[in-house]
């Protein structure tokens, strides 16, 4: 099992402005140029939050969007989204249950991504940082307080996002 | 006049653990192989807060990091250091003080930094993001909220940093 971190964020580390919104992401330009198609390619499951998911039905169709992984939208209401299934609870004891040798892609936002930082569940975090300010928002790191170290593989420009491939250092 | 900022910072924000200790930085390893030297070498003044200044005084002798620019430190107390000038009030007013055609560096910290930003004074930000999470600490970014777009103009690996080079866009 492995969990990954893929996405966008600003250069002050806001993952949406206050209100949720994705503006400065969508007029930052296009990503068709990074490496996302061999990620998801890579990916079994994705995981996300009640409000990721949100601004995927905002967007469209959500399940053009990940067609090919199990879909997993943590909320505590009701979905009725063909590949996308609704759980709930804990992120970490999830993530633990879906068992060996499934690649998972934590898509957002950082409800699930700080417990299974805390956790130390996390192996992989592929951040393309976008030269953008907001000045508030909501951060893509809300985990508590520990130093936890990765190691950086990789860099690289595309466009107007740098994106950072940092592995974690397992000792 | 141009307003520079440069330094490190973690993959969550930053610049320093909630005690302001900077062992995160140094554990992280050398940056003998960024373009540091080519960087000051074409600074005019830096300006720092006191804490920065302070970090400064424990590492050793301030006078020798920065040997080669007039020096300013943001405090209300008193400096008996050579080559550095206690002053106070507004960083906004400060710079633009300073007159044409200085090269200013702002080295820390987001106290110096934040009201640059508010007032739309740095023309560029060349950070150098460690893959470490402290979860807690000094943020770099400390601003009002307000979305301003940068252009990224270069992303290089430096052992464990990714530098990126974003310079302020001028509409």
């Amino acid at each position: 099992m492995a969990v990954y971190f893929y996405g966008c964020v600003t250069l002050d580390g806001y993952l949406a402005a206050g209100d949720h919104s994705l503006d400065w992401l969508y007029e930052t330009g296009s990503e068709e140029e990074t490496g996302y198609r061999e990620f998801y390619s890579r990916m079994d499951v994705t995981l996300m939050g009640r409000r990721t998911f949100r601004e995927l039905e905002r967007a469209g169709d959500p399940g053009a969007v990940y067609p090919d992984t199990e879909n997993y939208v943590f909320t505590h209401g009701v979905l009725s989204c063909p590949g996308f299934t609704a759980v709930s609870g804990d992120p970490a004891e999830f993530v633990k249950g879906l068992g060996p040798d499934r690649n998972i892609w934590v898509v957002g936002g950082n409800t699930i991504l700080a417990p299974l930082l805390d956790r130390d569940l996390v192996d992989c975090l592929i951040v393309q940082t976008a030269p953008v300010l907001l000045g508030a928002g909501v951060p893509l790191f809300a985990q508590g307080e520990a130093l936890r170290r990765f190691r950086l593989e990789e860099v690289k420009k595309y466009g107007q996002f740098a994106e950072l491939v940092c592995v974690r250092e397992r000792t």
